[in-house]
């Protein structure tokens, strides 16, 4: 409590811009690229009082990260609230498994009423020993500091833990702030992990101004720019605004996998198609592209493994979105949060009238099909496109013929699917 | 899947602005005060497969509410999300305890993932029974649904039921949407409440420009406006932009009950003094005023119970703020949802530039004490006050002088708390 | 850590045994209720670290009861672990809310590790105030001491504290121990509540010689015994002793409220009929005996609500079960748990051979119905059950013509339902 | 609903008393651990509604485990819990990833009421894909089930799959017995594993009978057995029931790892001394003996870890436990469910008066220490033990110091930690 005089802003970083790196990315120590991640975000102190199952983070402490030692687990994260808060970035945790969360749960009460953003970290006994109740080992860890955490996770594998760290960061700074928990198993640390790219998110709930900025000057000098919309589009009532971006960027719309809701009229000369919600497949149909922007849906919705090249390679990432949780989950690019009807017409206006690129050739269209015995469903599907009145309704429980229904059936009307 | 051409945006009502009824509340029965709510929120199609313990809401059932029976329960929330996601508004449905809920869960996952704005409520065996195990029953009720609803609540009493239903509608459509439960016992039904207020909620998490432009004319028109001011206003770094729009109101600036950061500068003109947690404080220290405008606060945070006389009576409240959570709780007024570094510079610029009204007398200030043996704590602050460096660090632990400190040490600048 | 001598064993009183009393209860003020409970289970001795919302239950503090004031949460719950483990009895900790209880959480995980038993209470802001979020409030009370308590609540009416309390010292003594956690709002201490009975229940989960032994004594003293029994019996293989003990006791038996298995065969003289489940029907049918012994069933399921005359009248209650949920849920009468095969044999032995008591009446049974037109489902069943082959199949979808079937069709062996 | 004759106890397999299979194990691929693991549990027929997620482990489906395919998941836990209920045999329920566990829950939710023993398993997306929400991905998937499962776990690695199925199913069918749950990852199923061996569990909460009888056996037999006492014995007022036991059959006896109460007066000539909890330590201390009587403890409790020879090896373990929970987590061996008080002189009574073995030497002893400059530690605490009065009171706040307590200040009493 001081009377000192008004300074800088401090909030001022609050949206890390750093524009994010695109250098092939090469595999590192987990608690290697766990500290590039402290730096890269900002969180260079950690508090924190360890015991044996945070040592194998702990050792080789390099000089330019500092590590305050609390005497008790509450004084850290009490600590680490007041610094959080003042300093207007995310504060690092680093706790001792299951009794230590348990000792900090008052003061962790504390920092999620006062909003501070708190990545707090806690050991916990290796993985090999839990299905049978070690000394020190928590039970349901990720259960324990709920509900005063936003979020709290163990991650699924150890090679996660980077960037379920990273993930913890991005939704602790989303206002309204606080703290963030993750469960770390002592034999996690124990391996070489591909690092999490480090992103940038501007986490006001409505578009940053600088950010959306940033954004009009990336796509004014993109090649190849192009967009992929979801379900946040119609959803919001945004689709008009979105034909209108895309008239003036010139750029093809795919529509995101699984898209719920309508992502583009599908008889527009931009609409490119409907991705597939498999990594390669989604790489190969965005792949010559130097930008793309992804407009109301995450980033992206899979549905098997695999590699998705365009996530770690050369084309820039932008993302819009109203949801937070896909922001935070998005594993590359930047994300600027907020409504899509404010953001998309606030990018159009900063964006140049004439394009200088021209638009992209038309779609391949399949041919109508023909009739056969028995009929093709391609073609009852066609004709049906051809005398549906406007505004029918047209129940689907096909989902096998749905790529047939994508090809001969278009979705046209904002609210038509 | 239709081929039907634009139709006018259905999201129109989805902010619903009806002006909060002012007029006195008179006690209702609770399942009419909860058929109220539902016209007023628009929903008033429910879709349902009943039980026992649904049966004292259903009887009686109004001829201008459609009740949809479903089969299944599963059945029930499918067509609920369907709806909801065409109609743009939450759609209402209601379940059997327990099994139903079961039953409805996989659909419930589905609406989830949807983003569907859905109310769903389900019976529970009378409270008389829980301690229990009652047939029917279930344990710990709001704990069935998750992790796949954005609110579950078990109301901590019967005449809590309206308002629970109004925070979950209100919870449901905010974006990113979803869906949201309330377990009702079956006697809470057996009773009279206090009906909640229908109040207004703009969720986009973006501030809605229609619902600023309203707020300007209200503050235009109020003759004695007054702004309570909480921690979101520092911790967005919108201090300056309260000043300004404090200054060009000419408005008693107080700060929010408890509020951990610095509500305004207490050497302000403006600056009215510090709200206590009481209902019954709160209500006498703004109880001249027409018009309340809370900003980056709850409305209110209490310590302790009692009757808040503004919630119901004469005073318009509105309420800005970044925080999804405040807003569905606020117990009476409009909220506007979104970042107050936004929102305040926006009010500001909708306002008239030479207000008609006088600025308020200034605050009466304690006279500075004197020294005394022992010395009192009052002389201790004061001579504090006087001496304390430029950004000199002050770190508090007496609460219990936490008045003579506000009195004689105030806080002056951003980021001084 | 001592090197004492061995001293007379500790655990003597671990279950008590004292009859419970069956004075008729007069309504008390309920931090007086919960006064009488802490004597009747001798958790005399309290240890906490309380705020504002404890204080309705401190005031006027007896002298009988001590208060060990810890100066942090933690403390408060490490002394009363030691304390339980060197007792041999349950500890009562009473700590402030939410914060408090976080605070605590460290020695509540090592608490729960040594499998010590505990009640812990917490105060929690009032129930008025608990939809809008309060100062100091706990969100989902219950949830925060997870998942270190064996059982946590916080109870639905405040007229069930004392009667929550009194559950959680069940559970936390029955084997394994551990902690059990009771949030009170603060408003629930400001009425009087009819106080639950003090029960008895004997905790081992092997049914203990010396309760079994006082059952005999009880059940060769009472002049008209019965028996209510449960799905257990024919769990647990249980039911052909189930059918020995009640011919030495010449005992009438009926089915418990709801049984999903066969509760004794349908066609022995014994067979007293299927209990329904509502308190006044249950009270009812068992008014006229002095000792109601409940094998394998809760003590009862209900479906609707209502008064059960028995539960608090001159009927000595017995239970056996191995349940422990159900002995702890209880309402009234003494539980002892274990495995049922056990127990019935044992508890035979100790019976006399010649019961002094004449065997109970045959029960009235419906008279064939008549065919008619439209055939009554009366009828129809009982050609059914005339003409069923042994062992063959009933697939029963028909619920509104359980009296009917239950009536006509009797089940008569076990595994037969 | 039958009228069928009383048929043979259907319940005489309900505790699976194969002897451990003591053949070294060899990896497997994981889907045929889980199927040989179905086959020695008897759970051979499976009931289910696969998806995507669950075809890894049905591939290649043998002709010896039935599966029942049923239409929706809650047909499928409907099924299944008729068919366990009947056969006295746990079932397997194998379901579709989130939504297919959601449509299930209404009849779980029946089945936890009804206490029929189930098993089950869900598919989840690819580990790989967890931390980016893919399509048909579960949230935190342990959570949904709750609060209607005994037990619900996602396994921390894949390759603890099988044993988590087999935890599952000894949780499962304990009494009072209930479903338990198993999210498995698409990808936890494309590696080998080395599977679990099959344990046996006497499931009762009464020390069965026949299973005591078969330790006794097979203790009479037994060159060299050994006793691990953890701290139920003395917990349970057992300490002299254990001596007595241990005298009997001359065997030594240690204290369990990390054992919070008096494992074994350790002035007494069978004292061996204190388990360290690692894994390696353990198997060296007890490598020379062919039976293992581990009692009220678990098996065994770790703090780092390693590989434990003895736990597929060639001794024979025997576990007596009052927790159900340490029962089901040992990873090898026979547990006996029970009071230690019922099942110790039970035992005993079943042994041989006069052990045909020698007493172990007796162990050996530092020698007491001497004074020094400084004053070692050790000297301090034997002269302690030398001068403490009987019951005299030491409260140990060194734990680095806790070696040499347990050299130079035994502990000797029951009642003494």
């Amino acid at each position: 409590m001081v009377g000192r005089t008004e300074r800088e802003p401090h909030h001022s970083e609050r949206s890390p811009r750093r524009s994010p790196r695109r250098s092939p990315r090469r595999p590192l120590h987990r608690s290697e690229a766990v500290r590039d991640l402290l730096r890269a975000t900002g969180m260079t102190t950690v508090f924190g009082n360890p015991g044996s199952t945070e040592l194998p983070f702990l050792g080789h402490w390099p000089d330019d990260l500092r590590y305050v030692l609390a005497l008790q687990e509450a004084s850290a994260v009490g600590m680490a609230d007041g610094f959080a808060r003042v300093s207007g970035r995310a504060a690092f945790v680093n706790l001792h498994a299951a009794a230590g969360v348990g000792h900090a749960m008052g003061n962790l009460f504390t920092a999620f009423r006062n909003q501070a953003p708190l990545v707090v970290t806690a050991g916990q006994q290796s993985r090999s020993l839990l299905m049978h109740q070690p000394f020190l080992g928590a039970d349901d860890a990720a259960q324990l500091p709920k509900p005063y955490v936003k979020w709290s996770v163990e991650p699924p594998r150890g090679t996660d833990v980077p960037a379920a760290i990273a993930q913890a960061h991005r939704i602790a700074m989303q206002r309204p702030r606080g703290p963030c928990f993750v469960s770390i198993p002592a034999d996690d640390w124990a391996a070489e992990c591909e690092p999490p790219p480090h992103r940038a998110l501007a986490a006001d709930t409505t578009p940053d101004p600088a950010a959306l900025g940033r954004l009009a000057d990336a796509l004014a000098g993109a090649e190849h720019p192009v967009i992929v919309s979801g379900p946040e589009v119609e959803e919001e009532g945004a689709g008009p605004d979105l034909v209108a971006l895309g008239e003036r960027l010139r750029a093809p719309v795919w529509t995101s996998p699984f898209n719920p809701r309508l992502g583009f009229p599908e008889d527009h000369p931009l609409f490119a198609g409907h991705l597939a919600a498999a990594p390669e497949a989604v790489a190969a149909a965005l792949a010559r592209h130097d930008l793309i922007l992804v407009v109301g849906a995450p980033v992206f919705t899979f549905h098997v493994p695999g590699a998705c090249a365009i996530l770690d390679g050369g084309a820039a990432i932008w993302h819009l979105t109203t949801d937070g949780g896909a922001a935070a989950r998005a594993p590359a690019g930047e994300s600027i949060l907020g409504a899509l009807r404010v953001a998309l017409p606030a990018l159009r206006t900063r964006l140049p009238e004439e394009p200088h690129r021209r638009p992209p050739a038309p779609r391949a269209r399949e041919a109508p099909p023909a009739a056969a015995e028995p009929l093709p469903a391609s073609f009852v599907l066609s004709r049906l496109a051809a005398v549906m009145p406007q505004g029918g309704v047209l129940v689907e429980e096909a989902p096998s013929h749905r790529p047939a229904m994508h090809a001969h059936l278009p979705v046209t009307g904002w609210g038509g699917f």
